[in-house]
């Protein structure tokens, strides 16, 4: 079978693997799709080289089908069409004995600590899975994942119907965290440096603006009845917008940092007390996320096609890549099911 | 009447005024004592030049008795032990109409923003105040302000029974969030650099620890069985503390932020996310939590004679402020009423 390894110095190895019959309580999928992420370029840039094992098969935004059963498992048929939520928690730290079980203190995130989806047959613990209704489009599918994502935030927000938020970056997670809080019935104004990436959003059905407008401050501020808004997303994750986050959220308003900010930022905590406002930190998702992401990309109420930039071959997995390291593309998804044979 | 007022450039003038009889609305206290806080401090040194107006009569943690009652006020009787609620709210921005009145974008804070309690006889609108038991110690009744403070900060962490919880900073409302917290039901954990306070807060039945220790992290882990703290008071102001609040505190903990930072911090974002931690604002009080403080007061659960470090006479404010600046008091409370002939 096909798979792509990230083998260390910046580099991605395509080539041929020998595939292994699924052990006992796993499933084998037949990969369709994998979407490329930011954590994904953080791996390939070498930034994650303490963490991962190399070289390590990547990739953990997926849509496949059911390719065998290994041994007891029961509640599977092959030809299901399915997706992983690639998270496997230990079971017994004091986060998952406390019922919080997707940030294990000791959590194997797969496709990073462990081999991922980037493999035309890939095994996986069946109790990853989550089912995906018949009719679905696999393309769709493996944008579930960031869906995932985006749904967990937004109710970590605890985002109510008629609430106006400010989502400080318009790319694919930004727009995601836009189209579900839509679906919370929230009111919406996205703030994006790039002007081909704001006029992307607009067509999504945003709106939009420039957070280095100088009247930045004043348009909010009159977007919102001089409240501010009731929730900020830091989605961008540049050390400017966690100073520009506590600027516009209301009184009691939630700063929900979603980007990764690798080192500690400035953050003002002086309006933190003027304010009362709450940081909320997120990290990716339960279950009943990823439920919310299933129904939500099989309703089609996420702009799946605009979202996905381009689907290209594993053999291009490098330009796709480069591609999205200059900033050219949203969401490029890897066939990989189509090399697959 | 005997006042003292912050009079620019750092000095104190202490003299006679002329008292003016309550206007409608209004009840004119005889106040007893006056407890100096950390913002009266800031206020001599200063550093509130933009904010205050100067001459200003400052203090607002008080204790009195009703002298005179203004036209229109029914609710109360001369004689009435009353303590005040230094908050003035415009009741028309957007907090007050989303019932955040406490937190007021055009707060008036009284003893900052208008002149406070240190007047022999003081007029404040009836409406900011709160009647104290007949028996209660007009002395330990200074302390209900701070008291409240520490309610205030208790209750925004959601603290449940049983919870375990680090306090980083053993002064004064250190201290009394650690009191608070315990009749809340929590285990308490106050960390302070300064030994004599660690003796003191020890005295009051506290277990501390010095967070430089090289040990800190661990003896933490080993407390929580490897969780980290379920809530986190950052009280010391230190910017180290705050980095080291995200440290230590379980997945899904909180930090609440009692301290005023008035400089942006580095805050560990990345500690937010891996954990999803909340990091909660807190500012002054809501009325139920001077309600609250004024029951523990009364019921002795404060430990008041511990953390009164002496009573003085209103001319000798100079001298209390210098102390409390050396680092060599807890609380000073002045003595206004025994002045105020």
């Amino acid at each position: 079978m096909i798979s792509a390894q990230y083998s260390g110095d910046k580099k991605i190895f395509v080539g041929q693997a020998i595939s292994t019959p699924p052990g006992p309580g796993e499933v084998q999928i037949k990969v369709a799709f994998v979407g490329l992420c930011g954590t994904d370029l953080h791996i390939l840039h070498g930034a994650m080289d303490a963490r991962v094992k190399i070289p390590l098969i990547f990739g953990h935004e997926m849509s496949g089908e059911i390719a065998m059963l290994g041994p007891q498992v029961q509640e599977w048929q092959v030809g299901d069409k399915v997706t992983v939520m690639p998270l496997d928690w230990d079971n017994t730290c004091p986060a998952c004995l406390a019922g919080n079980k997707h940030i294990c203190q000791n959590l194997n995130f797969v496709g990073i600590d462990s081999p991922g989806a980037l493999q035309g047959l890939w095994n996986v613990n069946s109790s990853w899975l989550l089912a995906l209704p018949a009719d679905i489009s696999l393309k769709d599918a493996a944008l579930i994942e960031p869906v995932a994502v985006a749904v967990h935030d937004v109710r970590r927000a605890e985002l109510k119907s008629g609430e106006k938020i400010i989502i400080l970056g318009g790319g694919p997670i930004g727009i995601l965290i836009a189209t579900v809080a839509r679906e919370f019935g929230a009111e919406i104004l996205l703030a994006e440096i790039d002007q081909n990436r704001r006029r992307m959003v607009e067509e999504i059905g945003f709106k939009t603006i420039d957070p280095t407008d100088e009247g930045f401050l004043e348009t909010i501020n009159e977007w919102t009845n001089g409240a501010g808004a009731d929730a900020v997303f830091e989605v961008s994750g540049a050390a400017s917008a966690v100073l520009q986050a506590t600027d516009i959220a209301k009184v009691r308003g939630r700063i929900v940092i979603v980007a990764i900010h690798p080192t500690p930022r400035n953050v003002n905590l002086h309006r933190i007390f003027m304010r009362e406002l709450t940081i909320v930190g997120v990290r990716v998702y339960e279950r009943i996320d990823f439920e919310l992401a299933i129904e939500y990309v099989s309703l089609g109420k996420i702009p799946c096609s605009q979202l996905i930039s381009k689907v290209v071959p594993i053999s291009e997995i490098s330009e796709a890549v480069a591609t999205l390291e200059a900033g050219q593309a949203m969401k490029i998804l890897i066939n990989v099911g189509g090399a697959a044979k």
